[in-house]
């Protein structure tokens, strides 16, 4: 039906391989374990066991309390449902405090808040796209009693770069308002631990560390009390009506199981080495190239590179057709033809920005996969700049 | 893992056993078409054209258009969206005209809006289950301008009892309101095209034709508009952030293509053969049963039987533990003491509705399994009163 999938896939952040042991448990759970998790009779009650079993998995990875833990059909749903759910208990409080790097899953909910009324105050972030901690506590000393929630990513889905995750809680937490986190992109990348830091939401996917799509899930700390969004029934004590969706919620416990398991071997310092060899070869074959976000942390496995004055949708279809795939920016405004809004927001230069790609490893990228890319993004690199019009 | 699905399934309103095709699809899209439909690369596009074939295959089951179906992460999103989004552009209007026998996906988002000071019209349904449609034209001329949106369910997920929707669908189109139908218990089971039929908004899920769970539907008519509930990127025209839950749409395309073929072959009257056998067979060992909503035209595959005075959780228990699994009202409310509202509203009389139970074939049930249903549910009644406390 399809061929298998194809020669260098640096396109991680977009989506990851599922692993073998997630299809298995997608298709076992397909086959044998069918029944609706919430039917009183055995078949049920046998199938609400493994969902049980998935929400043991993901809360192990992230340090979280069963009770703690919402399903949804994604991480976009689950920003939603932050957003959305909590600031609707906050009383009169009508100002969000954000970032302007976040993904557009949390960006156009504060955009549909702002629409009705909200303020919402993006802190700046510098050219190594971090925020200054410091705006954050003006801005919460400056509107005070108004902030009903902070929301900020914990690491960029573009750039790779990490926010001050750990400085962001404990300001959020002495100023007694709710933070929530998009940790989309961080989630078996990083180790976190949500007992030991005072984030109150925090948003996953399956399908960012080799679970399926269709899948993800908030955290919710057991004091906060949010409106449920979808409705339609009891289901996860009342946060969100409807049929689970076991198969995924299966494959997303295993997902998330070996994704902890990763995280302790030296998997990642392996994928980080071949990112950083990929990068400095990158850069010393190519001139007039630079890396997005250095200087501040970033994921082990991204790198956001401008090669101005291409374009990047040109660069990007050249490297398809010779079985690399990376992007521009974030998958779903993939065909756009404008500039990242994320990389504008550090303050990097137009034409840098609409000639950035994104390159994104995963804990199946090989060694010869980046020799094989670094000597073909050159290649493409230097034909496209050469047969560009002379200005 | 788990041991097989168990001997006599009589729960397909609650979730139906995906076909052994759909397994075989979905576990092909986790190997071999995991990429991101959004992506820009020759990896991407090609998902992107197994979710295409799998909305033109869902499409051909409905009669509708490719750019007139929006995937969902189920019925449950698909209700909430049309109810949420199209109310959201009808300007002043503030009624809604429902049925009192709405599943909680279509009940409780009405009952929010109700919070907010909408004016929720339940149209009354007779024993038989069935609506009035000369009741709805009162309502829809006593409230007039006011009527933001009508929505009826197609066929009730307790009893089976199938709305007049040609009727319904003719009464709101000349009074120009949207009509929008939970279609999730007819679709698979009744023939439909919406070509036909002038109704606005159309929700389904997978999991009740064969297909998925996690996955599901909202057709919506072209020159119908409504405000996208979630938010985060540009997914399915504008109408549904979030990455695509490519497995499961697949899976569901093919069971929908499965299910539009069913429809055509005498695999119905099969199924309808069987339910009757059983529910005749049933009534007649039983002394004091009565199916309910009996009269009203009804779902091929749906039997909903009072056993007065029994409580009908311990029926299920029993049959359950015989390896017999029906259920008592809809699998989300399971575990609630609560009779079920549907009945009720059908002015069913309390101990009647506290004591029936749901038995739902699909095209799976085999005449050997209706054979030993019809030996074991009368025995087990009969078990359960003798050993009740005499008054």
């Amino acid at each position: 039906m399809m061929s298998v999938m194809p020669d260098i896939y640096l396109d991680n952040n977009a989506t990851t391989q599922p692993l073998p042991q997630v299809v298995e448990a997608v298709e076992r759970s397909l086959r044998d374990g069918w029944a609706n998790p919430s039917s009183v009779h055995r078949a049920g009650q046998r199938v609400r066991q493994q969902v049980e079993l998935a929400r043991s998995q993901v809360c192990s990875v992230i340090g979280c309390k069963e009770r703690e833990l919402i399903f949804t059909s994604g991480a976009t749903e689950a920003c939603n449902l932050a957003i959305r759910g909590l600031t609707a208990l906050r009383g009169r409080r009508r100002t969000i405090i954000t970032t302007p790097t976040e993904h557009s899953a949390v960006r156009e909910p504060c955009e549909r808040l702002a629409d009705e009324g909200w303020r919402i105050v993006q802190l700046p972030v510098g050219l190594d796209g971090l925020i200054d901690t410091n705006d954050l506590q003006s801005a919460l000393t400056e509107h005070g009693d108004d902030v009903a929630l902070v929301t900020s990513h914990w690491a960029n889905n573009e750039t790779g770069v990490i926010q001050p995750m750990v400085q962001i809680a404990e300001l959020c937490k002495a100023a007694g308002v709710p933070l929530h986190t998009d940790a989309t992109q961080a989630i078996g990348k990083l180790p976190m631990n949500v007992g030991e830091l005072p984030i109150d939401a925090l948003s996953l996917s399956a399908h960012k560390f080799h679970g399926p799509k269709g899948v993800g899930a908030l955290f919710l700390r057991g004091n906060r009390r949010l409106k449920a969004q979808q409705l339609g029934g009891p289901h996860e004590r009342q946060r969100r009506g409807g049929t689970e969706n076991v198969p995924s919620i299966v494959g997303m416990g295993v997902a998330a199981e070996a994704a902890g398991q990763w995280l302790t071997t030296d998997g990642p310092q392996k994928v980080e080495a071949l990112r950083d060899r990929f990068e400095q070869a990158v850069l010393e074959a190519v001139g007039d190239s630079a890396v997005n976000g250095t200087g501040a942390p970033r994921l082990l496995n991204t790198t956001n590179i401008g090669f101005a004055p291409l374009e990047s949708e040109a660069i990007l279809i050249m490297l398809s057709e010779r079985g690399l795939y990376a992007s521009a920016g974030a998958a779903c405004s993939s065909g756009s033809l404008e500039a990242s809004p994320v990389l504008l927001a550090m303050g990097i230069d137009e034409p840098t920005a609409h000639g950035s790609l994104r390159f994104s490893l995963s804990r199946f990228t090989t060694a010869d996969e980046i020799d094989r890319a670094i000597e073909l993004v050159p290649r493409v690199i230097g034909k496209l700049r050469t047969s560009m019009p002379r200005v």
